[in-house]
C-alpha cells in the first residue's frame, strides 16, 4: 500500500504536537484591495488575499507579529479550523500559548501570498492567473502581470495597514517566506524591529534560479499546458506532477526520504520487463503528488518560481543594497542538511549585514529532513527564537 | 554571449593538464558479440561497443587496468584522436606515462557501454534502442530489452576474454563507472585484484533511484517522444536537453555553478515582463544542454537510467550478498560536495565490507565541483591512486 507524503507529514505533526495543550482554533479571513499596481507598474483591478491570526491585538497595537508562509504553504501556519482537523498549522509547534511565539503575548498573524501554488485548496485565499480578470470574466492566464516577493509584501503592507497596524514586533518565515521577511525589513525598515529568516536567503544566486527552472520546465513541457489556456480545457495535471514530486524531493533529504519510501526487490520483474513501468520509490514519490496535483494550478507555480527567481532584497540595485536599508535586529536559520537553500545563502547574507555594522544572529537547526527541517525541526530553536522575540 | 558548460569543462580540463607532456594518440576500436542474452534472459543478436587503450599488454596479460565511465560519458578516458583535439580524455589528469595510473607499466582499456547516452557522438559506439533490429530492419525503440550494470559489465567480460585477458590488476570507474567497478568485483571475484569506486555507491537507494527518474520523466513528457517510437519523425529534443540541464546541475555544485553563470540585473525587464522570457543564468545552462541533445538518444536516456535505477551490487539478494563475493582490495572515493551521490552512499558500502572482516579504504575527494569532483579533481587524489595500485 502506498502511503502518500501527506500521510507522512501527518504523522510527523501528529507526534511533534501529541502532547500539546487543546488546539487553538482558528479560521481563515480575507482582505481585498482594488488597483493593486505591481512592482513592474502592471496594476491588477482586484487583489484578494486570506489570512489568520492567533493571540489578541493590543491597544497599541504594537504586538504583531507577521508570518509568512513557504512555496507550497499557506497562510495556516498554527492552530486547526476544526478540533477533527488531522493536522494543525505547519509551525503549530512555536506558535501558540506559552510556545516561543508566545500567543499569549502576541497577535500573530498570518497571510497568503499572491499567486498561491494551490488555489484550489479549500483554505487557500489569494490571486494570480487562476483568478477571474474582471476585464474579462475569464482567468487571466498568462494576461495576469509577473509578481514578484516586494508585491507579496506590499499587499501583507495594505492588509495591516486595513488593521491599523503600522509596526512589526517580528516578521517570521521559512524558505520563500524568509524571502518575504527579509523583504519587509528592506522595504519597511521603519515598521520592522526584528526578522526572523529560516531555512532562506537574501537573494537568490543562479544556482537556486536553475534550480526552480527544472520545476516551471516539468509544467512547460506538459502539452495540456497550452501556453497557459488550459482553464476551459484539461488542467496540465501531469507536468504539475512531475513539479511537485521534484519540489518534494529538492526539499527533502535522503535520510528521511529513504525511511519512508518501500524498498525494491533485487532485479524488480516489472522495472525489468519495461523503461515505462515504474519501481516503488517511484509510486511512492510521484503518486503522492499526483494526489496534490489537481489542488494546485499550473500557472500559479510558473509565477511562483518567477517570483522567486527574481528576488532579491529590497530590489534595489543589489543585495548589499537592500540589505543597508535593514534596521531590524536580525536571526537566520538555515538547516545544516538543507539541499534546496543551502547554509551558504543565509551565511552570504550575514556576511554583508556584518560589513554593515549590523549584528545579525545565526544558528543552523539540525535534523533529517533537509530543507523541511525549517518546518518539521522548528521546534529545536524554540528557546532562540523566544529569546529573540522577548529581548528588547 | 553565451558561454557554454562544454566551454567551460574545455577550459578546466585544459588549464588541469597545461603542462603536461606531448599527448597520448589514442584511437576508438570496436568489439562485436552475437547473441547476447540478458541478465533479464532477453537475448540481443548482435552488440557492439568501443573501447580504447593506453599502454601496452604485457606478455603474461596481466597489467590491465578497465576504466569504465559515467552517465554522460564514454570510452575517451585519456589522451587525444588528433593533437589538434581541444579536449583530451575525462581523466587525462591520472592516466599516461608516468601518470597515477601509468601506462608505461599499465595496459589500460577504458570500454563503452550499452545504451550510450550520446550514441550520435562520433567518437561512441553502442548498442541501444536507436540501434539497427536485425530482425527488422528498423530501430529498436522500446523493443530493446531493458539492461542493467551487470550486462553491461558482462558485455565488457567477453570483450577482454577476446584479447586473451583474463584477470584485472583493477578495474576503475567514476560515477556510474563505479556500479560497473563494483559489479565487477562481485560478479567475477577471481578476475578482479583491485577495484575503485570513484563518486560511486554499492546499490542504488530510493533517494537516488527517485533522483534518476526526474530525468526520465523529462523526456517522456516531450510529446515528441511519442512512447520511444521517433525514429522517423521529430526526436524529442526538448526533453532531452530539459534532462542534459537537470543532470548537468545535479552533477555540479553551487560555488563553480554560481562562479560560470552569468548574473542577473535586479528586475530584469524580460524576466519581469512575462513568466514565459528566459533569464541570463537559465540561458546559460539550458542553451549548453540544447547543443548537446542533439547528440542523445532519448530512449538510450531512458535506459541508462533503468540501469542505474536498477543496481545493486551481484544482482543477488541484497547488497552485502553481493559485496560478500568479492575478493579484490577496494578503495573508495566519494567526493565531499557531491549532491547526486553523497558520501553516504560509499560509506555504507565501505561498512558493510567492514563488517564481512575485509578492508576497504575510504578517502574523499574535495573541491568545488561537486559529484564533479570525480572527474576535475581527481589529480587530488593520484598519489592515492598511485600506492594503490602499485602496492602488491
Amino acid at each position: 500500500m502506498m502511503r502518500s507524503i501527506a500521510y507522512l507529514l501527518l504523522l510527523v505533526v501528529s507526534l511533534s504536537s501529541a502532547a500539546s495543550q487543546a488546539d487553538l482554533l482558528v479560521e481563515k479571513k480575507s482582505f481585498s484591495m482594488q488597483n493593486y499596481t505591481t512592482i513592474g507598474g502592471q496594476t491588477i483591478a482586484e487583489v484578494t488575499i486570506g489570512w489568520e491570526s492567533y493571540g489578541a491585538l493590543n491597544d497599541a497595537k504594537d504586538n504583531v507579529i507577521l508570518i509568512t508562509h513557504f512555496f507550497s504553504g499557506n497562510s495556516h501556519a498554527a492552530g486547526k479550523y476544526n478540533s477533527t482537523d488531522p493536522l494543525p498549522g505547519y509551525w503549530d509547534a512555536i506558535i501558540g500559548p506559552g510556545k516561543a511565539i508566545d500567543t499569549n503575548k502576541y497577535f500573530v498573524i498570518s497571510s497568503d501570498t499572491l499567486v498561491n501554488a494551490f488555489p484550489h485548496d479549500p483554505n487557500v485565499i489569494t490571486t494570480g492567473p487562476a483568478s477571474i480578470n474582471p476585464a474579462t470574466g475569464k482567468p487571466y492566464g498568462l494576461d495576469f502581470p509577473v509578481v514578484t516577493i516586494a508585491d507579496f509584501v506590499q499587499v501583507q503592507h495594505a492588509l495591516l495597514s486595513s488593521l491599523g497596524i503600522d509596526k512589526l514586533h517580528a516578521v517570521i518565515g521559512p524558505s520563500m517566506g524568509s524571502l518575504q521577511a527579509i523583504e519587509w525589513a528592506a522595504r519597511y525598515p521603519d515598521q520592522v524591529e526584528r526578522m526572523i529568516s529560516v531555512i532562506g536567503a537574501g537573494a537568490m544566486d543562479a544556482w537556486s534560479i536553475m534550480a526552480l527552472e527544472h520545476w516551471a520546465r516539468a509544467i512547460k513541457a506538459d502539452p495540456n499546458w497550452n501556453n497557459g489556456n488550459y482553464y476551459q480545457a484539461q488542467a496540465p495535471l501531469a507536468g504539475v506532477t512531475n513539479a511537485l514530486a521534484m519540489i518534494t524531493q529538492n526539499a527533502m533529504h535522503p535520510v528521511s526520504m529513504n525511511m519512508r519510501s518501500p524498498s525494491q526487490a533485487v532485479l524488480p520483474e516489472a522495472g525489468l520487463a519495461s523503461v515505462t513501468n515504474s519501481l516503488p520509490a517511484l509510486d511512492y514519490l510521484f503518486g503522492s503528488a499526483a494526489l496534490r496535483a489537481p489542488l494546485a494550478d499550473a500557472n500559479h507555480i510558473l509565477y511562483l518560481v518567477r517570483a522567486n527567481q527574481l528576488f532579491v532584497a529590497g530590489h534595489n540595485q543589489d543585495l548589499a543594497t537592500g540589505l543597508s536599508a535593514i534596521k531590524a535586529k536580525t536571526l537566520f536559520l538555515p538547516a545544516s542538511n538543507d539541499l534546496l537553500l543551502q547554509p551558504y545563502l543565509a551565511k552570504q547574507t550575514v556576511a554583508l549585514l556584518e560589513q554593515q555594522g549590523k549584528n545579525p544572529q545565526y544558528e543552523e537547526i539540525q535534523g533529517i529532513w533537509g530543507h523541511l527541517d525549517g518546518i518539521f525541526s522548528i521546534a529545536s530553536k524554540a528557546d532562540t527564537i523566544a529569546e529573540f522575540l522577548n529581548t528588547p
